[in-house]
């Protein structure tokens, strides 16, 4: 695959970006990478050893963490991100990688690269890995969601997760909700369900409440933008104290220390398991591109992990995502509203 | 104070209840305590060491865990929570326990007990302990809200948590949001955001993201019912199944039972630390009454905490949130939406 990254995106580029990029690139030997960013900045940190898979291209400065991304992107259309989503237009790249400002790759690739027809919003898919790995979408592409874009999201999100969890079969999706029962939660809830029960395109499992959400019951979980990003958040957020608490409790006296340093391998294990950094970045669906947005702090290893994600999972994900939208009658559908 | 406990309501009624009710009685002295339930039910349970501040009242079965609440009350008018919303209501208890049905709870309190004069929804306010402990609202009684709704909810929400956490001065409510900056999120949280701003009776630390849940940086967190039903679950889920991961880290070879045998008592505090047995139910604020609604799965302990907890903060706390709404205005803008 041609993959553009935003070589000037995310708390720690460009060097932790482009270092990433450039340890991908030599284990893809198949496909090419696009560092895209000013000229001396992507130089100095490439040096001279970058494989040559690895080509560059101009653009004019970031986006920052902090900007209104489309008024950002109206004053600087030559901005690394912009530049990357052009690329998805014109065909120069296949794929898109940006640790920067989320709200601004989104906007830039509906912008230049578009939406697939039948996808009225698009979705941020991301993969919750404890215990046994799931995928939550959205988690903040589409704060206000009609059921039909819920809906929109399940095919997406169980495409993506066939070939992400190389799934024998079709995924199991399930719809974030505040009880099991089909009744329960709120008019998109219970409209969602209704579209998701009656869709010859979704293997639905019902609701799916918090609780579950590394339990297995299902491979890929649907909501709107609001919740999912919520919920993301709190899954991070808990797991980061939990682990501090365990961590704390291992530290007091020399006794605990000589115990701590026994279990110090398999605790780490644990630590690995829920490091987002082991899992690069989410994925943007619902746009005609693949497009991967990291974490905001993505050191090296989180860019390489999301390239390598990229080019396992992406060659024909986006022709798949279209043609099953397009079977689904959602492409017209989705057209009228 | 004056408290009615549903004997019959939850996954390990009557048992378990009536033990953690008598135990708690033995407590407090000067508190009284009434089971409500079946007389031979009751009368097995308590056998006849029960304290001198434990009374019965009749009532004739329970409302079932799955049943649809407003169509189960409607059959069953004499259920053991009904008729402890209606002594709520006749001023034979000032406060109502139950871990049977929460819909059935919430919906007998609302038709028995009613409302608080400007509070046009209830919400069901939960503790979230680790590592700073915050309280969440609504965790699920209102899932469709309106601005004026999550406005109320962070008084209601704020004078509680004065009370509950014995906070000197007025308790930090912020705004769960998929941003830090006010412009963010749904037209719900923006709108609330600005409401909150303005509000003379709401200490507004501002819009407060998933990942800070236990950080500290509020004491009361404020949002939908439906969201905040997802964000309790998922940090509940997601604390047992790290936890979980832990102790299978520690189940390997000698050497490491013999390291987890060291940490053994310092891990215990963390799972204490995390579990909800040790915070005895969610308050339903909104209503006339002091209403708490302990876990499904509740054991004696909690039943025991719960009521500790009644005992601890109810006093007075009814008339402080009806004084709290009425001076703030929503008692009558409440009346007219």
């Amino acid at each position: 695959m041609r993959i553009a990254v935003d070589a000037l995106g995310g708390d720690n580029a460009p060097d932790e970006v482009i270092a990433g990029a450039l340890a991908a690139a030599r284990e893809l030997a198949q496909d090419e990478i696009f560092l895209v960013g000013d000229r001396e900045v992507v130089e100095n940190a490439a040096a001279s050893d970058a494989p040559g898979n690895v080509a560059w291209r101009e653009a004019s400065g970031a986006i920052g963490m902090d900007e209104e991304p489309a008024s950002a992107l109206r004053a600087n259309p030559e901005s690394s991100v912009a530049v990357c989503a052009r690329m998805l237009r014109e065909g120069e790249a296949e794929a898109l990688f940006s640790a920067g400002n989320t709200g601004a790759t989104v906007a830039a690739t509906l912008m230049w690269a578009g939406r697939i027809r039948g996808c009225r919003r698009p979705a941020i898919a991301t993969v919750i890995p404890f215990p046994k790995p799931v995928l939550l979408l959205d988690v903040g592409a589409t704060i206000h969601c009609r059921p039909q874009d819920l809906l929109n999201f399940a095919i997406l999100g169980g495409v993506f997760a066939e070939r992400y969890f190389d799934i024998g079969g079709k995924a199991r999706v399930g719809l974030v909700n505040v009880g099991e029962e089909p009744g329960k939660g709120s008019d998109l809830a219970k409209e969602a369900h209704r579209m998701m029960c009656e869709s010859e395109d979704v293997r639905f499992v019902g609701n799916v409440e918090g609780r579950d959400i590394g339990s297995g019951v299902a491979d890929v979980l649907v909501t709107d933008g609001f919740t999912g990003n919520v919920m993301l958040k709190t899954a991070e957020g808990v797991s980061r104290e939990i682990l501090d608490l365990v961590r704390s409790a291992m530290t007091g006296d020399f006794l605990s220390k000589l115990a701590a340093g026994v279990l110090r391998r398999r605790l780490l294990e644990v630590r690995d398991l829920v490091d987002p950094e082991n899992y690069g970045g989410s994925f943007l669906l619902g746009v005609r591109g693949v497009v991967v947005i990291g974490h905001g702090n993505s050191r090296a290893r989180g860019v390489e992990n999301a390239l390598l994600g990229i080019s396992r999972t992406g060659a024909g994900l986006l022709r798949d995502l279209e043609n099953t939208i397009k079977d689904s009658g959602a492409a017209s559908a989705g057209e009228t509203t």
